[in-house]
Formats: structure tokens, C-alpha cells, sequence
């Protein structure tokens, strides 16, 4: 049988949440060869296997000189990484269902199936903003908060696969009610969901200030994270303000973290830092005042480089690191 | 030359504070063969070592049959692991002092040095209320809060070996200044010299409710944790309030730690938990319910079991550690 073409080992990465599934052909060095979208609301169980084949296909189809030896895919929810169990994945339906062995099954080589968030932390520290470094914190800011953390050169997993919920820390203790339950996560407050709730919150208290964010809106309810900063980047007060309250608490979070972890670097993506990438700029000097200074010492902050492609590149290279492992 | 008469192998633990210094001989089992204290302000750093030699010297006539092969000293302060030396240690009024190699040549036995807190979280991982677990958080609650992190078997230690300051987490972001500069952490609500300070403030607002425990210290400047935690004991309504407040916030920093780090266990000890053993089964039920379910599921909340001894055993555990994993 004919040897893959290309000088470089391919695997499979997949991205899947809860309105898409993105699949793509990677090389060693995160190089993505092809790739697939499909958008629309995930399916149930099997249905979400036939399309995670498809998208497969498809790629397989666009770049015939690869010969993928694993698949990696990164589901947003709990998973057992030794079974390849999707334990409980809420935007999915999904609960207890043997993603891993189905998908070996079907495509007929090892897959590794690992949270979407760790795989695109994976993707950051291996091809990305994370490289070269063995102490890294990893940190999405997007509707919600999600984090990775590498410390000496592996990835934190934690007691039962949990660790690296950092959107979770406290920070106000006492605070804004998260969508976990628990009063005062960091992301109640900066998270896009709770930054839409601020706002609106800010206007129904204010009208007459908040009137160019319903203006952009529509109505109150309606005001986004990025209708914040749309408003904010033409010079609204009101909205500046919102825009300042958010660098504040996203900065006090990363103190935290900093104290806590002590990376050799903070990367930070996921939708809020991308469309804001000045937060980057604006949260380093603050971090590098608060924390201490044993913990700032070597530290950098910097953007992540992936965008939308860290899940991809991250699952692919969990899939070769897998496959080495195993060698 | 006559090898030791006990079966263990036996290693010197030090733990040196600003005002302290604590040195025993332990076995391998963790059992203090010997131990010496001066209590006193720790003098510059020559005086600082012959103090150390001496209570070395007073431990092994106490426990002639004991050949310590190694000494591990904890020092309050931050240290370089690999060359032994103290690069700041602001209660010792230390700055770059090689304390690994000056007490290397005056004992003729290996000298490892560590921070204090790290120490003890290795003595209560080895010997203590962590044993048996491979991820574990223990978090000192004193004057000031400190805490140690071990992730899969191993210390974290962070970049620059600065990793673990939980105390120095933001609990209430803007909150109360803390005596490291930044606003709102979580030692800046419940350390010891926290809880003295809001107990301050509160009977400067209300003199009327405070009134027992003006009674009780002398006046309001003079109340400390303890002051509060006694008039509380008495059922001093306005003390209680204080000591319920205290119980919040340490179980919403701990909700934070436990979603970020996700240990098996998390083992609380320090002076204001000593003084206070219900604040464990007061927070215990809090956490469970306020953290993600997954990062609870296996989520042990102990108190700590070497109280004072900690120190010691666990620099005496860091000292035998390192001889072995020199062979």
C-alpha cells in the first residue's frame, strides 16, 4: 500500500460543539492540509457520528496525498479520555454515549476523544502562542470562560479530568449569579453572555445613557457583547465604561491566575479577545503591577494564534501525541 | 563506622520563620525522632546559621542513635531550589544568602532548601491528611494564607517557583487592599491579620455592637482574629456575624480553587483553622454545592493532621526525597 505523499505524519482533528462540527487534515507541524465545516444544530448521537464521517470524507477527498494514522476530536463537555465516554455534553443532549469506540469503528483507526476547550489549549501550546514554553495558561474568553493549563511540560487534568475551569474562580465574592450557579464567577462577569447582561442591566438603570446601545440594538434586551463594543469603539461613554468595568475584571481574574499558576506565559483568545485584541495590551501592565512579583518575574501575556483553528490543531495533535504515546 | 541503630532512615527537617526556628529529626515514617525550638527574632544570617547548628546539634543528642543522612530547611521566603540560596526573605531581612551551601559545610550532610509552605504541603502530602492522593490542594490559613498544589504526584511549582499563592487570588475584585498591593485578594478577607482589621473597622462603625469585644481586647486597635473568635465562642451576636462573614468568603475562594484545580482532596490547616475546626464542616457542604459537579465528584474537604510538625516533616520528607533521587 502506498505511504502518505507528504514528508510529514497526518492526523485528523475535530471540533465539535453544540451548532458545528470542523473538521480538518493536520501535519506534525500543525499545518492544516484541508478542512470541512458543517454548521447547523449537532444531531443526535448517531447522526453526529455520520456527519463527523462525512466531514471526514470530504477532507480525505481534498487532500489525497494525506494518509491520516489517527483521529483527535475535542467535544464540548466532560469526557473520559481512557474510554473515549462523552460523559455529559449539555449543548449536545448528550450523556454517557462511546463517541471514541463508535468513531474507531467507522473511520477504522485510533481515535482520542478529549474536551474542546483542552484541545484547543493543546493546539495553542503546540502550534501556536504556547510554543516552547512548559508553564502556560491557556485562557478562552467567549460567551462563556474556559482555560487550559500546562504546568511542567503536561497538561493539567486534575482529580477526575476537571481542572482548568478557570472562568469559574470566584471573583466577586458573593456576586452576579454564573450560569453554574455559583455567585461571582469570573465569567458572570466577563464571559460575552454576562457582558450582554451588564449592559442591559446598565441601561434599564440609565435610558438616556444607554441610548445608543438600544439605538444599535434595538431594545435593551437585545444589546450584545458586541453592541457594547461597537458603541465603545464610536466613543459612547456609557459604553466606554462598560468597555472599562470588563478590563478591570478580566485583569483582577488574571492576577489570580498569575499568583496561582505562575506561567511562563498567559495566552488569551476565544470570540472577546479577538474582537478586542487592545484587552491584551490594556490587562498587561495592570497584571504585571498586581501580582506578585516572584510570579511576574518571567512572565509574558500575549494573544492567542489559532483562532477558530486551535480545536482542530489541538485535537490533531492530542490524536499524535496519542499514537506516539502508544508506539 | 556504625550505621544507624534505627531501622528508618532518618533526615533533619527545619522550619524557619521570622521568629522561629524549628528543627527535628524524622524518619521515614514521618515520626519526629527529636526536636529543638528557639524562639526568638532570627538574627542576620551568620548568627541565623550557628542558631540552625546548634538546635542540629541539641536534636542529635537527643536522639543518639539517629545518623541523619540529609537536612531540608523550610525558610519563609523565596528560594532557588537547585542552588540553595534565599533570594528574599522579608521577615528575615534576607536578600541572595546561600543557605544550602553555608549549611552544607558546617554539617557535612546534603542541605535542601524550600519555601515553608512548601514544605508543609509536602508534609502533610507524605505523612499527613494528604497520603494516598496524587492531587491535592492544601491550603494554610495563618496571619497570611499560603497553600501548595500537587498535580498528578508532583509539586506544582510554576516558572519561576513562585506557583501556589492561593492567598493571593482575587476573591473580591476592587476589594480590600492587600499587604501585597493588590485589591481584593483572598488573604486580604481571611488571614488572620484580615479578620483583625474588618473586626476593627466594623466596631469603629458600631461601637455599640462591638462593645464585647473592645471588652475583650482593650480597644478597638487591639482586637485580633482571636478576640473574634472568642466573643463569637460567647455568642456575642455582632463577633458571630464576623466569623459567618469569614466562613463565606473562605468558602467562596475555595469553590475557585477547586474548579481550577480539581484536586481529590483539599486539606485545610494553619493557625485560624486550628482555632476554628468547624470552619471545615461549615465550608464542606458550601463547596459541594457551589462547584462544578464535576470537579466535586470525588472531592475530599479534611483538616490538616501535623498541625506545628508540618514544617519539619515535610522539609525532613523534601531532604530524604532529594538524597534518593540523587543515587
Amino acid at each position: 500500500m502506498a505511504r502518505s505523499a507528504g514528508k510529514s505524519k497526518t492526523t485528523i482533528g475535530v471540533d465539535l460543539g453544540g451548532t458545528k462540527v470542523l473538521t480538518g487534515i493536520v501535519d506534525a507541524e500543525g499545518v492544516v492540509r484541508a478542512s470541512q465545516r458543517l454548521s447547523s444544530a449537532v444531531g443526535d448521537f448517531d447522526a453526529a457520528v455520520e456527519e463527523i464521517v462525512e466531514t471526514v470524507s470530504a477532507c480525505r477527498a481534498a487532500s489525497p496525498d494525506a494518509s491520516p494514522v489517527a483521529l483527535g476530536i475535542g467535544v464540548a463537555g466532560q469526557v473520559e479520555r481512557d474510554t473515549g465516554v462523552v460523559r455529559f455534553a449539555p449543548n449536545l443532549g448528550w450523556r454517557d454515549v462511546p463517541l471514541g469506540s463508535r468513531l474507531g469503528e467507522r473511520l477504522g483507526i485510533p481515535v482520542f476523544v478529549t474536551n474542546d476547550v483542552r484541545a484547543a489549549t493543546w493546539g495553542e501550546w503546540t502550534h501556536g502562542a504556547g510554543t516552547g514554553t512548559r508553564d502556560l495558561v491557556v485562557l478562552f474568553v467567549g460567551t462563556g470562560i474556559g482555560g487550559g493549563v500546562v504546568v511542567a511540560g503536561r497538561l493539567l487534568e486534575g482529580a477526575t479530568n476537571a481542572a482548568g475551569e478557570l472562568g469559574h474562580q470566584t471573583l466577586v465574592a458573593g456576586g452576579r449569579t454564573c450560569r453554574c450557579g455559583n455567585p461571582g464567577c469570573f465569567e458572570a462577569y466577563v464571559g460575552g453572555w454576562a457582558i450582554a447582561e451588564r449592559a442591559t442591566e446598565a441601561v434599564r438603570e440609565d435610558p438616556a445613557g444607554g441610548r445608543l446601545l438600544v439605538e444599535l440594538a434595538g431594545s435593551a434586551s437585545a444589546v450584545t457583547a458586541a453592541t457594547v463594543m461597537s458603541a465603545a469603539g464610536q466613543g459612547d461613554a456609557f459604553a466606554v465604561r462598560l468597555v472599562d468595568d470588563t478590563v478591570e475584571y478580566l485583569a483582577s481574574a488574571l492576577v489570580g491566575i498569575v499568583n496561582g499558576f505562575n506561567p511562563a506565559r498567559l495566552v488569551l483568545g476565544g470570540g472577546v479577545i479577538e474582537h478586542n485584541p487592545s484587552f491584551v495590551e490594556r490587562v498587561r501592565p495592570i497584571v504585571h503591577q498586581r501580582a506578585l512579583s516572584a510570579a511576574t518575574r518571567r512572565l509574558e501575556i500575549v494573544r492567542a494564534r489559532l483562532a477558530g483553528n486551535a480545536g482542530i490543531v489541538g485535537a490533531a495533535a492530542v490524536a499524535l501525541h496519542g499514537v506516539e504515546a502508544d508506539v
